[in-house]
């Protein structure tokens, strides 16, 4: 795997320590030339509030005008408290099971720590605020905002190891989950989980579908059955997974410890009815008010988006297929343009708009706020991915001939344009039927290889490029920060500042990818049966490329706990809904039309397209249900290993009440214990309480 | 209230000691002329395994070639064991919070002892198998064949004072919940809460139904959408209240300790994997494969049902509005005479089946089998309860006039009747746009009130009846069994053996009157909007008379505990949504027939009805979801205060483990304990573990 090597950048390495000198985290401080002195007075006050959270720190020149602060924890014994008080908050909220008894400490202690662990406590104490026992560091935010950013180190040993491993094997077993665990955490795990499974999955629908694609043909009613089906068991399979994967990993209800969000804003302080501790409140029917803003931001983002993608796709099929004038060569490119360089723009403007609505709806928790922004975000990017299709599937095929007199419009505008100088040379309209295909070829397989450059590929490049420009001296301005290292920390150092240049790696851009890919397949696969074969390659490559993104091209993660990819959840349960409607409407409304036999609109009866889509959307519930009980049927391994804990939980502690004898036969004879069982405990028992309220005949 | 005090027999009750000597239950053995040796033999071993248990028992006559076997703990301490066992088998299956700490046994036997925990635990001690600890005595069953029946009694001075306390007032509060809760049991006391909450969401239907009646008339959209909403609300309600109240009665999860069924066949056996306890099992695949026969059983259910239903109607549609022949002042009460007649030979063929089907299915525990008897049984009521509206308003009133030359068909047969002697004379066919208000009257108005005649007045009158024929001497056989009577006892015997004459009290049939109503009122209630007021009105009474069943038309029921309406839940769900389809395709077929000035069929387009249909379930999934989230933020009383206790528990461990100090920080400064807290706990902790794997940099 020599490109592996290089790619790792194993050569120039080589010669590196692979130790981070035991450095926990970087904190990149900037100093910028217009305020030093404000800066440097922070970076005092800085290092103040780590030494009294117990981090010791170690401060080395950055990049430009910035300072590394290098942060570990003081002691050892430090360390342990932090994990000790973290698992009891755990076990307090019921995170974990373990723990009642006697030896609650022992037991909260015997685990190891992973690294993943470790890393995500010291930078809760980094960023904790002062009332909660933590350092308050906001990166960025109010007396922080010279702090440009805090993360953990690259472990360069393990990532190389990890790229060779992940890249020469076909799938990725419970073990190499497990390592994501604890070197990134639980959050990045269960992306890695969720791709895997996903993967495995596709096998289906890329079998069915080439089978469908040999034998069926396009616009299969079979097919539509099978991906439905298909669909609702991956659902219902990935619910369980993600439960037992958190039983697993010991998190399930972690999501329940939230984080608070520092911009919340509260109206009246109260005590929380469980637990007696002070809340912060806001009225959620003030919330409900600016969340129901989301109606109209939909519909906003359907007209602007949508009005302008029908616009494109509409102006594309005049070009092809009617516009028979001068520059017909040149043209068809024209709508392409107007997509790539206008889209982008109304998609920014709108998601800006989503997270000033997102602010204004003032969660108190961080998950809650991301939740509602990944909302918003996936309605944006549904209509973006999937309107151009609907466009071909719902209008263009079944009535394009009905429509030809709207097409029109841009005739006018084509004559507009050149001043009505010479008539229009149009050409007789024929509907195209491999559009759909085309459009589903682009968006399977070209947008996914174009996606995969810009994320993986360019990225490195770029790094790769401006190292050697600025190697070269090139820019020589810029003074070299290194040149004054220590020889035997110079290695070490040009590594932590390379890192600091590199983005913050965002899982939810990851997992976006992955459910809009997954509504190609529910919602318009039955166009293209091919497209879960695309999937099933793109998906290989995908999550080896995410695994060399996350070691190579971002920033170590902070390893954040998760029990569930959380809103996603949502997006797929809802596209596999629609997928079965859709499907259904497009087998009806396209076949036979797709090779233009047919006379479209004209043959379609309402009535018949009413009835596919309302027994195409209860044969899907149906399966549900179906799919639910039988899965239910099915113990997962994690909730009954959860259980078995649980339970010999409790038989300890009646061993401790009631001696282990008792406490033995008690678990053994069916539901109900022995007569004997208890008989001599309750004795003792008995005979201490004396006879109450005795009443005799 | 004297109606109340005669009914309950107050008059010939005064001189009978209200006390029932203490006696717990009282098993009826029955000791036939024809076996009286193996009756009597089986009596000595009764009374042995009785007495091997703990329980002491006392001999009178019962009646005809009966005995009456009283039976009570020996003594307070042994029910005290009962007891304890039992809520520690509880807590082992999570359904008590309460009980870690060194103080388990205290904490279980805080909580006094219910009437009817205690008389669930005796009864559980009789009829329990003996390698679990019970008497091992099935009534009816194997060598307990003469045990007729087995059952505690009533406690007249309550009974006496529940029922005038419950007629004089209109609505029961927590605390009457509670006491049925203590008397009944939690299966009894859930039925009441649930008609009672049911009788308060009924406010609504009627009060929107008699406006839209008023206003509106019938087939009103609005009205159909209002109740829609209605049973929405009511359906994701109930399942809150249901928690809440399990959770208040402490029987939260009581539905997982199952009460494993005698008649089970099991393949092999194996290992609670959990637990580590033996258990039996039967291939779930197999139980499948019979399970599958509900599909042909169900289509059997409908043809022979349904087929009857239709062949009855449609016959009394011809009757009514064609025909004009000889007998047509007697011909119309002809139709229904077949159905009062035939149909019940049906449905009891047909409960024949589902009962040998159920058992065919094998289940391990007796709930299960409960449930998926009520399933089957529901499915027969669904058919006998709705078709005859469902034939109405989806076939005459809309399509009558199509169907008009299908009647010949019983012109034909009447003439075959009369053997052609003379033309059949017929009048024109019109639509009878009354027929279904008629119906709805008859089913919501009618069958209620005959209902509660059969139900509560009929075996109330049949048993004075018996008795004043018996006592008159008119009987006179029968030898007095209490000729021989002990003065002090004659009152007590008198009594008793009047109660085991009674029939058991069977929630069942209960609430499947109330579900079936729901139905009603969810599927049609939109054709006659007044069946929510006459619903409110009836279940006013249906509850006392429920009540007056219980404490005067039955035995005195085992009080079972129950933490859910169980299988009912999904049927009231079910038919929850089946209310959106066929409210909005009545409301689309009859709207505008019902006055018959338009022309039906022709009219009609399908894909209108189609669209209708579709968006009313859409309305419904929509609104269904809303609900729930909005529930969702709603915190239940029951749930938190679950919660709180949890909570306290783990704070109390804490304490017992770190000292009162530190538990009392480790709750208050907000999710995450302040620095202080554990700090003291936790250097007296590492100083005792020593440093782990200490490493520097």
């Amino acid at each position: 795997m020599t490109s592996v090597k290089a790619v790792m950048g194993k050569e120039e390495d080589d010669h590196l320590p692979n130790s981070n000198f035991n450095v926990d985290f970087v904190i990149h401080y900037k100093i910028p030339k217009d305020a030093r002195a404000e800066a440097e007075a922070g970076y005092v006050q800085l290092i103040e509030v780590l030494t009294s959270v117990g981090l010791a720190s170690e401060v080395r020149p950055g990049g430009e005008a910035s300072l590394l602060i290098f942060v570990k924890m003081a002691s050892e014994k430090l360390l342990r408290e932090q994990v000790f008080r973290a698992r009891l908050q755990d076990w307090l909220h019921g995170v974990r099971t373990a723990g009642p008894g006697a030896d609650l400490s022992r037991v909260l202690m015997e685990e190891p720590v992973s690294e993943a662990e470790r890393l995500r406590l010291i930078y809760m104490a980094i960023t904790k605020p002062k009332n909660e026992g933590g350092a308050g560091i906001t990166p960025g935010n109010g007396p922080w905002k010279h702090v440009d950013s805090v993360f953990p180190l690259h472990d360069r040993h393990f990532n190389r190891e990890w790229i060779k491993r992940l890249s020469t094997k076909y799938l990725l077993e419970q073990d190499d989950l497990d390592e994501i665990r604890n070197k990134f955490g639980e959050n990045v795990a269960l992306y890695f989980a969720f791709v895997q499974s996903y993967f495995r999955f596709l096998v289906f629908p890329a079998a069915f579908g080439f089978g469908s694609w040999l034998l069926l043909g396009q616009f299969s009613f079979l097919y539509a059955l099978a991906s439905c089906l298909w669909s609702v068991v991956f659902f219902e399979f990935w619910k369980k997974k993600e439960v037992d994967l958190s039983v697993q990993w010991g998190v399930r209800g972690a999501s329940k410890i939230q984080l608070p969000r520092p911009q919340f804003q509260f109206e009246h302080e109260t005590e929380d009815v469980v637990t007696g501790e002070p809340i912060k409140v806001y009225s959620p029917f003030k919330r409900l008010k600016t969340q129901l803003l989301q109606i109209p931001f939909t519909v906003a983002c359907v007209i602007v988006l949508g009005g302008f993608i029908v616009m494109c796709n509409s102006l594309e099929v005049f070009i092809n297929e009617v516009y028979d004038g001068p520059f017909k060569t040149y043209l068809p490119f024209l709508p392409t343009v107007l997509l790539v360089t206008i889209l982008p723009v109304f998609s920014t403007i709108l998601t800006g708009f989503a997270k000033k609505l997102t602010d204004m709806e003032n969660y108190e928790t961080i998950d809650a706020h991301h939740a509602a922004m990944v909302q918003k975000e996936f309605v944006l990017n549904f209509i973006t991915s999937y309107m151009p299709l609907a466009f071909t599937a719902f209008v263009y095929i079944p009535f394009g001939h009905v429509l030809t007199p709207y097409l029109d419009f841009w005739g006018r505008v084509a004559q507009g344009l050149t001043f009505g100088q010479k008539e229009l040379s149009v050409q007789e309209f024929r509907i195209n039927p491999s559009r759909i295909t085309n459009q589903m070829f682009y968006f399977t397989v070209t947008a996914q290889i174009v996606n995969f450059a810009t994320e993986a590929v360019v990225p490195y490049v770029k790094r790769k490029v401006t190292h050697k420009v600025k190697e070269n001296g090139i820019v020589s301005k810029a003074v070299d920060p290194g040149a004054d290292d220590a020889p035997e920390e110079a290695g070490f150092l040009r590594k932590v500042r390379r890192e600091t240049e590199l983005e913050a790696y965002d899982v939810t851009t990851d997992y976006r990818e992955m459910v809009i890919q997954f509504g190609y397949l529910s919602l318009y696969s039955v166009a293209w049966p091919l497209a879960g074969c695309s999937f099933l390659v793109n998906n290989w490559v995908e999550l080896r490329s995410d695994a060399f993104k996350i070691a190579a091209a971002s920033r170590r993660p902070i390893p954040w706990r998760a029990d569930s990819i959380g809103p996603w959840l949502n997006a797929l349960g809802f596209l596999s809904w629609l997928g079965s409607l859709t499907s259904s409407a497009i087998v009806f409304l396209c076949r036979g039309d797709a090779d233009g036999s047919k006379g479209a609109a004209s043959n379609i009866q309402t009535w018949g397209l009413l009835l596919t889509i309302l027994l195409a959307e209860h044969f899907y519930l149906v399966v549900q249900i179906a799919v639910r009980f039988l899965m239910d049927k099915i113990d997962s391994p994690g909730l009954q290993r959860e259980k078995k804990e649980r339970f010999n939980l409790k038989k300890r502690i009646l061993e401790e009440n009631l001696g282990q004898n008792a406490a033995f036969r008690s678990a053994a004879p069916g539901i109900e214990m022995s007569e004997k069982l208890t008989q001599s405990a309750l004795r003792e028992e008995s005979e201490r309480a004396g006879h109450v309220s005795a009443e005799d005949m």
